[in-house]
């Protein structure tokens, strides 16, 4: 492991897409939402996907000025073409313009086409909450998932995040791929010999396997829940949900025909790229309940639930997003620690855009 | 298994409902949700649960006419305090609200308190198809649900529905409880001495079991995906944001809060009853794409899924709602089958409230 300062390791994302070719407004948006999801452990959505975004510009996949544009709006909602961009980039303009929204019509949903990987959903769900709005968040991804009785992944891990304001508790912020385990775990559990857990993967033919290195050799993972018997047609309904809202509805690559952005995937289906899509929404509190009532409820709600009584052996129950800003709190103060190939990416990065400063310890 | 003619099962549901009080508008409306599970072969939220409505009744817990008030809305948005009417009458009202405002600001969402369980949230969503938009329908419910780690259910199976216009394919009507078995479920295995799927239940301490009478026992359904390690995190969540929009957001009772309508919950732990919540949504196709552009897209989609190679056994992978239409294209021709057991309790209901003519073979 390599620790580095937040501040710091910020301070190289931003000049990493500066060197790309990003204006300096995006190029520190990029760098905050990666940023951000080192804070809040979600590494696999951090700087190790850097390699992944300077790829998809080196094969020139992505505009790193993209123009985007407003294809279609309503009072409540807009269509965006990302022009190709960087999701990091496309979808935190998406988002303001759902807030923007919602203050005219309630709510505020804006659906985007020619997006690419936008780091975590939570990043955008969270935006709504200084409004005393409830946000959403979702996005559609590389076909990774066989849908029930599928032998073939057809679907993302698509998540969903959903950032929910609070009073004097913290928010619920649920940030989740609706798949059951993530790739980038899969990919941990490799590298140190580990199985995956029963039931949550299949081998080409369907049958079920344990081997966390199944998707190079035409695998998938299953649904959440798993088969039919323990409900992943449920699982399947939401996973589905995602992709026909974030691609379907803006018009972009759906399912299997998203476009490959990484060595999983064995070829190209897709005649035509339109990106990947990403669906925002914004809810206004203050169009229900009065801010102030809703806020004590939900406060309600979450003591509520964090005071139900744990199974032996865990000190409390949960509440989505506790994990997540501890480890931010944590992580501020003591620095973020990347895995040596992280690190080891990063350098070569540095090395290759010709970027001095970067200090890894 | 007794047989009946849809309309004939119809006309002796709206009967009931009729001789509790209600207008012949809302008897019709209620039946014609009730019956369409039935067909649907949803029989868990049909026929079965008119004991547990005329029960309602009979304790007073729900006006037959209730005064349902718009309490707050935006031009996209609406509250709407049910009156503590049956579900089955608020919320086809609330989710006309929301198409009606979803012409007017691109998308409608209303929110609902004050109300009582309203059947399949299928149904409501599904209203929204002939006017070419997306329907979402969700609803809050007797908690059954374990969180992650917790001893104790807080949470209901918390339905979501989502429906989704097509062109030439059928619509896209994804219809699941959140958790990974229903109730219904458990009760038919119980009646038959059959075991529950392993990973789906927990004991009072939170201990994996089979028993399909455990939530009888102070026992608890697991959230979709089971235990942390196969994700059931995700189904927490998931299961969470429906009581939080259904719920917390209008006002209603949330999770351990919901009055028990059924003899499964030990006490009542809630001090007030302001009913369960719901949560629908509707948006306009055409406020995105044109509604044709959308439907030769979402063609495309239902026909790339449903030709993905099938697992050895399976004749093909299905598309969410072909199972319920199927069902209802062979129910409307055969007739609907009801168990021994709910043809009983019909036939109490029509004695007691003295209705003539229900005929089952």
């Amino acid at each position: 492991m390599k620790t580095i300062d937040a501040a710091d390791l910020k301070d190289f994302v931003k000049e990493v897409f500066l060197v790309m070719g990003c204006t300096p407004e995006d190029a520190v948006q990029a760098a905050d939402i990666l940023i951000r999801a080192e804070l809040r452990g979600i590494g696999s959505h951090g700087a190790m996907r850097l390699v992944e975004y300077v790829n998809l510009w080196k094969n020139k996949r992505v505009n790193v000025r993209p123009e985007i544009k407003v294809i279609n709006e309503t009072i409540g909602t807009a269509l965006i073409d990302g022009g190709k961009g960087f999701g990091l980039i496309v979808a935190p303009k998406a988002m303001r313009l759902a807030i923007k929204k919602a203050k005219e019509a309630g709510t505020g949903w804006v659906a985007v086409r020619n997006s690419y990987h936008f780091g975590i959903a939570g990043y955008f769900a969270m935006m709504a909450l200084e409004h005393d709005m409830i946000g959403i968040a979702m996005t559609n991804a590389n076909p990774l998932v066989a849908p029930t009785y599928s032998k073939e992944p057809l679907l993302g891990t698509n998540p969903i995040a959903v950032a929910v304001p609070a009073g004097k508790e913290p928010p619920f912020v649920a940030d989740f791929a609706t798949a059951p385990i993530a790739r980038g775990k899969l990919d941990q559990k490799f590298a140190v010999g580990e199985l995956a857990p029963e039931g949550l993967l299949q081998d080409v033919n369907g049958e079920p396997v344990t081997d966390p290195d199944i998707l190079s050799k035409g695998g998938a993972i299953k649904t959440l829940g798993g088969d039919k018997e323990h409900g992943g047609h449920k699982g399947y309904c939401m996973t589905s949900i995602v992709d026909i809202l974030s691609a379907v509805l803006p018009g972009a690559n759906f399912g299997p025909l998203v476009v490959p952005t990484l060595g999983y995937l064995a070829g190209e289906k897709a005649t035509e790229d339109k990106g990947i899509g990403h669906f925002f929404g914004a809810i206004r509190i203050d169009a229900f309940q009065t801010a102030r009532e809703f806020k004590d409820y939900m406060d309600l709600w979450i003591k509520t639930f964090r005071k139900a009584t744990p199974v032996d052996g865990k000190d409390e129950v949960l509440i989505p997003g506790d994990i997540e800003r501890n480890s931010e709190e944590k992580k501020i103060e003591d620095g973020i620690e990347l895995p040596e190939n992280v690190a080891k990416n990063l350098m070569d990065i540095a090395r290759e855009l010709d970027i001095t400063g970067l200090m890894l310890k």
